[in-house]
């Protein structure tokens, strides 16, 4: 069911730190691509309409149709499916070919949409493939994050003890996470690993919505030379948050994902994933993070004796 | 800012298993109810739009609209907000106050509410208090899931060391993690603890709609006698998932949250969390967890010796 070009996972070139030590590797990363659910009806099936957008990883998508229509009691049998494919519609673009998915009703299943559409919620501003979602961010004028942008401004540094160190300090303000077990948090750092702040939440998009409404009504907007350290894992809509705010260092204590990575690239934000035990892994942005190749510590060497800068 | 009323976490009654222990107490749990923001002008305060349904936990309710808006794009700076209060109109019950948020924009703020419409996704089918959403299950025609309806028919019990076992089976077919340390996964097992299929992605609900999905399919819905193993927490949405396709038995390695547990509880799901090195919490339907409390033991032991049933 899952066209033939559907990957789970894809390889990602990381800088991988482990106390002082940093080695370059390919790791393999889980893809998060968009998927909009199209609803035809047999008796018309040129005719249809949009059900939803969720961010997925490809493949199993008419399973994943299937069981979010049933769940949402859109349909409640399997028989009320005639068919499902991937739409090669003309509206939908070769790259976001695999992404729209259109399962095609039985005309006897009626379809409201109404109580659908009142408990819509947003997840997430993003297209039906990867790059329209970052096309979108640039049109609404979201810019790179740029560090030194003035004259006499230092790049931004953050040394990897101070990364390994992020989660610790985060967890040790989770006042709930303590009482239950259970809460996302996002914590806000300066460069030397200062926690500025930290908000929790049933949901992790929550949680850090909590956290840059609170640095927006503080007047900390955008969050220039800081690091956001997120609980869980690092998602594009997630990441697509930091770079809105202006974030230039966004860590995870958990994987990133394809898009995740992407939108990072694109918008200059550093992308730290799997900060745990004194390792950590670099996905995007890499220049923010204070490690000395041997190139580097060389030629610094050899910069400080023959006394040239 | 959020009411005197709102609460991060609560008290909930569970039986706490480790090994052949069983003992009850209190612990806290996570809150989890819905917010929505609507957005009003201040030239023209009495007319709202609702721009989204969150699932959240209660407080800093103010920040997190606020961080929600400005990352959509709806807001540039804090100075278009005017203020931001917890709903009070009439058409708010006392049941809601709380959850409903109006957010009074500047009049020169231009809502674009179109490419907010077109990325809606769906995550739950809920009202903005968490009897509201119970409502509308009931409402859909979803019913408790029942064992032993028919004549007969014995009632589900299922090991504590079944329980145990499942994480492990679970991570031994996710082939995807393995590769990525990034994947969310759902698991389908029947009441021995055999796993029947497992599915993954990079949302949560995601996995559990492609496994429900693919039941659907293979007609299996009702998934009677089965157990449901979800690979994070379980939030209202995954329960609610779960009930709407008769699993009788849902556990998680991660926490619950406050209205996961209700919907356990309104629709008959056994609802098991915290599943990890040989213990679990029994938060909801414990009487499908087969163990046997020191009565039904000395019950039991007396039925054999004088040959009563």
């Amino acid at each position: 069911m899952p066209p033939p070009t559907a990957k789970s996972q894809l390889p990602c070139p990381i800088l991988a730190l482990s106390g002082d030590e940093v080695t370059s590797r390919i790791d393999e990363v889980a893809v998060e691509e968009p998927l909009e659910i199209r609803l035809a009806s047999a008796g018309d099936p040129l005719t249809f309409q949009r059900v939803a957008v969720t961010m997925r990883t490809p493949g199993a998508d008419a399973d994943l149709a299937r069981g979010f229509l049933f769940a949402e009691g859109i349909i409640r049998t399997a028989g009320d499916v005639v068919h499902i494919a991937h739409c090669l519609d003309p509206d939908v673009t070769a790259e976001q070919h695999g992404n729209v998915l259109t399962v095609t009703l039985q005309d006897d299943v009626v379809v409201d949409m109404a109580p659908l559409e009142r408990h819509f919620t947003t997840t997430s501003a993003c297209g039906v493939c990867g790059k329209a979602g970052l096309e979108q961010l640039t049109a609404r004028g979201v810019m790179r994050v740029e560090d030194g942008a003035m004259i006499g401004e230092r790049a931004m540094r953050v040394a990897p003890d101070v990364v390994y160190a992020l989660p610790d300090r985060l967890r040790s303000k989770q006042g709930t996470f303590d009482a239950t077990g259970g809460l996302h948090a996002a914590g806000l750092f300066d460069a030397s690993g200062a926690l500025l702040a930290v908000r929790e939440d049933v949901g992790r998009h929550n949680a850090l919505d909590k956290l840059i409404g609170w640095a927006l009504g503080e007047g900390r907007v955008p969050l220039a030379g800081l690091i956001v350290l997120v609980s869980g894992r690092a998602s594009y809509e997630l990441v697509q948050k930091c770079a809105v705010a202006g974030v230039p260092v966004m860590a995870a204590v958990g994987a990133p994902s394809s898009l995740a990575i992407e939108t990072a690239e694109a918008f200059g934000v550093t992308l730290v994933g799997f900060v745990r035990g004194g390792r950590a892994n670099v996905y995007a942005g890499a220049g923010r993070v204070a490690v000395t190749s041997r190139e580097e510590a060389d030629a610094q060497a050899g910069g400080q004796s023959d006394g040239r800068a």
